[in-house]
């Protein structure tokens, strides 16, 4: 391996994030539980969060108006003004979110940051990745931040190009299988996966990963050794 | 002037954006017509888009979650389903609002794109500005696209470092003083304003600008006879 520059997912990589999205849900699916059970609750909101996924993209703010789509269509128009209220706090309450970082990352960058050089790579809302980036304390590590609309191939190849370097120069690491590792892999470049305990069901994927470029470690640390090895 | 890159700004500099906004502002005043003035609406709605800057950033979606809660607050309880639901249908239509260029764009970026290398930057949402580009046609033209979550000195400072160039190098061209021309003469780079007719007052200064790295033209054309004076 000859890794000029080692891209780090954000959320669920860097700091925790996926329990908050839970955490709202649940709160959302108890606002309306008299109209709906929790379980058909939450299958029509993820319902229409895949619906505006092309036209709102990731991140918070896409997240709220979907809550408020999907109260007004399971309430069947018997939705209380103090309940959108709720939504729209519940929303901003996440913004507001403190960072919690994840075990090991603040000692890998510290033990990265000389030897390459270190970027953020991320899906989500610009302003909103930027302000967790500022919060988490973490920014003197990174190079700068790139917040992509996708991940898929071509955003990868637009990235690598970006950084001014061959695709088996980049390192990703992160923890949905879908967006960090498997595109990561087609465009030729090496890809270290760090499970996180949940995952939205809208990045999971069945598919087991073999490929010589491609490493699955427990913990962010181990990435340390592999590096090394 | 010994320019590389020329940055565009781009709503309502390559293409039509802000008449969308005020458009949206008229609908959402009628459908609330009957609690509150028309002037007070507007007032209403933009306090509260000011309010929740820092928070939601530029764009559609926080326009639409700062319509939303307007619409809460000035109907004390007293609002529609129906009426919520059309706020939400009011930003899926700008979302996928046709593009509509300016007069002479593509002029002049066909006339520059081999001279200097070209690139927008722009603040709003990553996804609905790189959708906008791909609607426009213009793509092709550009290095790549900056969406920038505030457009201030030290931004555009960010800017420069990322394009590997010395400030002088980069001339920024765009249609609000506050966000296209003071901060970048600020940092030492070139600026050419061109005004459209329509600007959000939270983009509004008082101030003339007078600066020898400055120019203000009346149309987008005007800027290749520049280029070669």
């Amino acid at each position: 391996m000859n890794i000029k520059v080692i891209a780090f997912d954000a959320d669920d990589t860097l700091w925790v994030n996926e329990p908050y999205f839970r955490q709202t849900e649940e709160k959302f699916c108890s606002l309306f539980s008299e109209f709906m059970p929790h379980h058909s609750l939450e299958r029509e909101l993820l319902k229409t969060e895949i619906n505006n996924l092309s036209l709102y993209g990731y991140g918070i703010k896409g997240f709220v108006l979907s809550m408020v789509e999907t109260a007004l269509s399971v309430t069947a128009g018997q939705i209380s003004v103090e309940a959108i209220g709720r939504i729209l706090n519940l929303g901003k309450e996440m913004l507001n979110q403190p960072i919690e970082l994840i075990d090991g990352v603040e000692e890998v960058l510290q033990s990265l940051q000389n030897r390459y050089r270190l970027v953020v790579a991320t899906k989500g809302d610009l302003l909103d990745q930027e302000r967790k980036l500022k919060k988490s304390g973490l920014s003197g590590y990174f190079h700068h931040i790139e917040v992509m609309s996708e991940k898929d191939d071509a955003s990868y190849l637009k990235l690598v190009k970006h950084l001014d370097i061959q695709p088996h120069e980049l390192l990703m690491i992160g923890n949905s299988l879908k967006s960090d590792i498997i595109p990561v892999l087609n465009i030729g470049a090496h890809a270290v996966h760090v499970p996180f305990h949940i995952t939205w069901v809208h990045e999971m994927v069945e598919s087991q990963v073999e490929h010589p470029n491609f490493k699955s470690v427990n913990s962010i640390t181990e990435i340390l050794q592999y590096l090394n090895s």
